[in-house]
């Protein structure tokens, strides 16, 4: 089933959903049979977490998430080496997916965030040795999925996905520290580099394993990672202008949580390194916590200092990168089309 | 360099230590480089973890412990494969022992533990965060390690020690929720079944992944890994004898400290599961907190009730399945000496 979403060009939007729906529709059994083989304690919590079953064990008809990464690394393998590829590539998009919520079963523990897909999350319903356990195995079982994959293309993914792991927790670690750093003293640069690591990295893996099991080469490989890179640094972009002015879809969090929240996000950054008026005293009011009803203030000295501006013009840019790399791993631009339907999918709503 | 441990043969607890440092001393320099390969954080807080460098970023002398994995790993790949075998799987034996840090790591946030090898945790000194994050890398880092490895045995060793990983995860769960639990409801068959998970496991693993560098049979792979974990339900049964009676090597954690932490810890668990007037009076205390002065007594209780008995006969029994299983896999005694001297070192020591 393929829903409309209001705002995003009726085509391109419904095709993504038609893509994500599919692939979704493919991995899920052996992501399904995965997890089931897990022991009693594993399986439980991470059933809970995918949404297949509640707190106390009974089956929910759940909402998974939107299941982009598998859907990246099929779309990819099918780009590049045609529907059979497509086919070999499901074990390695379920891989893919299980690092997804290994990290996110991880970052809630460390975010202390309460909820996720609008549920309560795993540490905030069994406390967090579970929710860290959990992740633990999910590492294991997804590398265990993929190292047991005959497909030639199995042991090179194994190595993508796990220099992808190590960069999501340098990406994470990175995050973590600098909510306590001094606004004034953080670098655009090291803020970008963390928000490759930690939003691009996987969507670049996951482009490039499908590449892999495409039978791609090194060159065409290495440009489907660059390309979910870049699409991943344009995702986070826009989700941190929606973190600041809200969400033009009104799905998502609301407007001004990332200002209140004191987030040391990509446009509050450039507009702190812009070096102007505004840029000072958005400085002076970043230091100190949120007071109440300083949100417009806030978000205007941002806009005036910039980053509203910075930030819509970096992700066009990025965008751009994306799309050029594209077309270098892909060269029929209509078997391109379903990694660019996704890629605008993700840049047009937060997720 | 060897030293004589008191209490233990001389001739078996030397040939362990020297044992121990020849692995350490092969291992070492691959570890090393692992590591070193990691992004700037991760390696910072993996090098504190391993004590190779302090808080600051100093290099230290440091203890990175025993290297009882690998050496397990090295000489099962030397009695089965000779010492070709041996040279092969100095990856794999570091791949282990990367995972053995990666659970110390999780471990030490999830029990709160302050201090390890005579020094502050990883969690106690950067943060939950980053002790999470380190171990989530160092859990990738060594699939990586041994994924990259072109060695036939690589693909069935990542499977171990994801199906290890998973096990391992499992036993801590079980053992995690134990806390909680009231005593007298504790099964000690799931306690074996978590000590086993907890403990014996990847000793197991460490043995079977030495087999399969050896070259040995799927017969010969799966009586190391039952020879490991039953000789770390040994070892397991000895702890807790210990951390009840006191180390007679005057070494580690005081006497009684298992009971004043009210720990459901073997002996604990088959005293009170044995049903006599002595297993009654030792519920009656063990449901409550500790209280000053009650020691002697509780001591008293768990030996009266046959805890101790029964734990000093399992360690028995376990080595002696032990023994047999070794001899199954390794059909000439002399070349099995290596593996049997670290088994007889491992339970004879607390860690």
């Amino acid at each position: 089933m393929t829903v409309s979403v209001p705002g995003v060009s009726v085509d391109g939007g419904q095709e993504a959903l038609a893509i994500l729906d599919r692939a979704r529709a493919e991995v899920d059994p052996v992501l399904r049979s995965a997890v089931d083989s897990l022991p009693p304690e594993m399986r439980r919590i991470a059933r809970y977490h995918f949404g297949w079953q509640d707190a106390a064990g009974r089956a929910v008809t759940g909402n998974a998430g939107k299941a982009i990464r598998p859907a990246l690394v099929l779309a990819a393998a099918e780009a590049v080496g045609g529907a059979r590829a497509r086919t070999a590539a499901v074990r390695a998009a379920a891989a893919v997916e299980l690092v997804h919520n290994f990290t996110l079963l991880h970052d809630d523990v460390m975010d202390r965030d309460p909820t996720r897909r609008h549920r309560a999350t795993a540490w905030h319903v069994f406390g967090d040795p579970d929710a860290i356990l959990s992740g633990d195995a999910l590492q294991a079982l997804a590398l265990r999925l993929l190292a047991g994959d005959t497909h030639p293309a199995a042991v090179p993914a194994v190595g993508r996905l796990t220099d992808c792991v190590i960069e999501l927790c340098e990406g994470q670690q990175v995050d973590t520290a600098l909510e306590s750093r001094d606004p004034r003293a953080v670098g655009l640069a090291e803020v970008l580099r963390m928000a490759e690591a930690k939003t691009g990295a996987l969507l670049g893996c996951a482009c490039a394993i499908g590449g892999l099991y495409g039978g791609g080469s090194a060159e065409e490989v290495d440009s489907l990672d660059a390309f979910g890179r870049q699409a991943g640094l344009a995702f986070q972009l826009i989700d941190d202008i929606i973190g600041i002015w809200g969400d033009p879809l009104h799905t998502g969090k609301p407007a001004g949580a990332d200002l209140t929240a004191r987030k040391k996000s990509l446009p509050v950054v450039a507009a702190l390194a812009s070096g102007g008026v505004a840029a000072e005293e958005l400085a002076a009011l970043y230091v100190g916590p949120y007071v109440e009803g300083e949100l417009e203030r806030t978000a205007l000295l941002v806009e005036r200092a910039g980053g509203r501006d910075w930030a819509q013009a970096e992700a066009a840019d990025r965008m751009g990168t994306a799309v050029g790399e594209l077309a270098r791993a892909v060269r029929e631009p209509e078997r391109a089309e379903g990694l660019l339907a996704l890629a605008e999918f993700v840049t047009r709503r937060s997720s």
